[in-house]
């Protein structure tokens, strides 16, 4: 039998491990924490991740806790932010206190890798889910997904589809590259800060980039249209509508062109006028449906 | 059948409601809010509420969202903060979008009665739980769990046990005073706001008196006595260990006692040295374990 406070006692020594920028007032530990955030605007999203929705049932502790955390901060990066800290809303029904020392284990190298810190949360008993929330502040101007114009072309700022294949090794017992970038997925900081500069618009693809770049249309106004061909891929067509894969999507005036060729950013279309989001493929003309790969399989 | 659109389609109008002091920059909708403080130091707690242990099987989702949000507000009260905006991460695996609309209803009843912004949120699919992350600014100083001194004076900021009779009167079928106070809790910001220039300590009754008092004692590092007779109570001794009150407990030095007299706050015992915390009972010492009732029941 373990208490909630055992559990706590397992975070204990990752609060406010280190505050070299002097952000925390008053950390984890108390009612509330308290946070100076310098005058900056601040960035801030929720992102829960769910087992059996999110991640597999038999996945390890330490990469739940990291996983979680990485794709919540995945969102700081689509803004057009750097990530400062986070808090997070653990709920399990683990009763091994081992369980919980790896899951500590796990926001510990996520506050290692990216330099965060750790200020506050909850727990509670029930079917295993992290709520996390993520912290940050702009590079320069916020990334929305409202911004896309008529004529600006579409980027993607790597491949599709290794997140796919990371969780079939996974669930086939392949420790795989694939599997540890499903395991750890890195959020991209370092491009988010390149093409905070130019980008009108962006979004990770979470949700896979059909349905990703269909919230950008439908929040910008405009229709699209995406070059099969031209779009990096792992495998096959499915790969534009699984998530998981945390590259960035966004969206330029042309001007810009060869600063995101040069630094390896692959241009997969265009933004249209009107409201349709359309895919072409052998010079065949197929429309898609917002909601993603279904309305086309 | 219903989609994650229809039911974000639910909240859409609470996007950004009002937002008079200018505090939302980039609101709920994108990848992520983005918040100008105005160069004050922010406060931020996050709160799981679940199913079966925060709020019974059969609560109505208007108040399942009111009181999962009132009580996540309680945390900045007893920081010594007042609120100004919100995220929610829902898990829920209702099917009717009725009762979508009914959680948002109750959202929008807390909007209005804590004059707060509701600035992004996340739904998933699952056994009914919110995660509500809420966010303020100081009144005056952050009124901390381990500032307790010894010689402080020990208050009460209302009656305990009246959250209990909700609980049981809503279990009863019986739509008492007390039915309602358990759902809609009323987080104490009135009187943090009065203690915050006084009070050296301070917590919520959210678990219980007793171990909300060892919490404090505890962070302070000093005892407590607390006498039975002074403190205000619905029905019985077993007021002193359910939570659910959300009354301040808070700690100050001698010299603001007739300010807090005079203002109907309840002295209920003092700090010690050492680190018990004591119940006098009759003339009877009991001494109390910091996880509460079990240890003299």
């Amino acid at each position: 039998m373990i208490s909630e406070k055992n559990i706590l006692n397992t975070f204990k020594h990752l609060i406010n491990k280190s505050d070299v920028d002097g952000i925390v007032v008053v950390g984890s530990g108390d009612d509330a924490a308290v946070l100076d955030t310098k005058e900056k605007n601040l960035v801030h999203s929720v992102d829960i991740s769910k087992i059996d929705t999110h991640f597999p049932k038999n996945f390890p502790a330490e990469d739940v806790a990291y996983r979680s955390i990485a794709i919540a901060l995945s969102d700081l990066a689509a803004m057009g932010a750097f990530p400062s800290f986070i808090t997070i809303g653990l709920t399990s029904n683990s009763k091994s206190i081992k369980w919980y020392e790896d899951f500590t284990k796990g926001i510990e190298k996520s506050l290692d890798d990216f330099q965060i810190k750790l200020v506050g949360g909850d727990v509670t008993y029930g079917e295993l889910s992290i709520c996390a929330n993520v912290f940050g502040f702009l590079y320069n101007k916020p990334l929305q997904r409202s911004g896309a114009r008529i004529g600006d072309k579409i980027y993607l700022t790597g491949k599709l589809g290794e997140g796919r294949q990371g969780l079939k090794d996974f669930n086939n017992n392949i420790n795989s590259k694939y599997c540890k970038k499903f395991k750890k997925p890195e959020p991209q900081f370092i491009k988010s800060k390149f093409i905070s500069s130019y980008a009108s618009s962006c979004i990770d693809i979470s949700d896979g980039l059909i349905k990703d770049l269909s919230s950008i249309c439908s929040m910008s106004d405009v229709g699209a249209k995406i070059f099969y061909e031209d779009i990096p891929i792992h495998k096959d067509i499915e790969d534009l509508s699984h998530g998981d894969d945390f590259e960035l999507c966004f969206t330029a005036s042309k001007e810009h062109s060869s600063k995101f060729k040069k630094n390896g950013y692959f241009c997969i279309g265009e933004i249209l006028d009107g409201d349709k989001l359309t895919l072409i493929r052998d010079n065949n003309v197929i429309e898609l449906d917002s909601d993603g790969w279904d309305s086309f399989k």
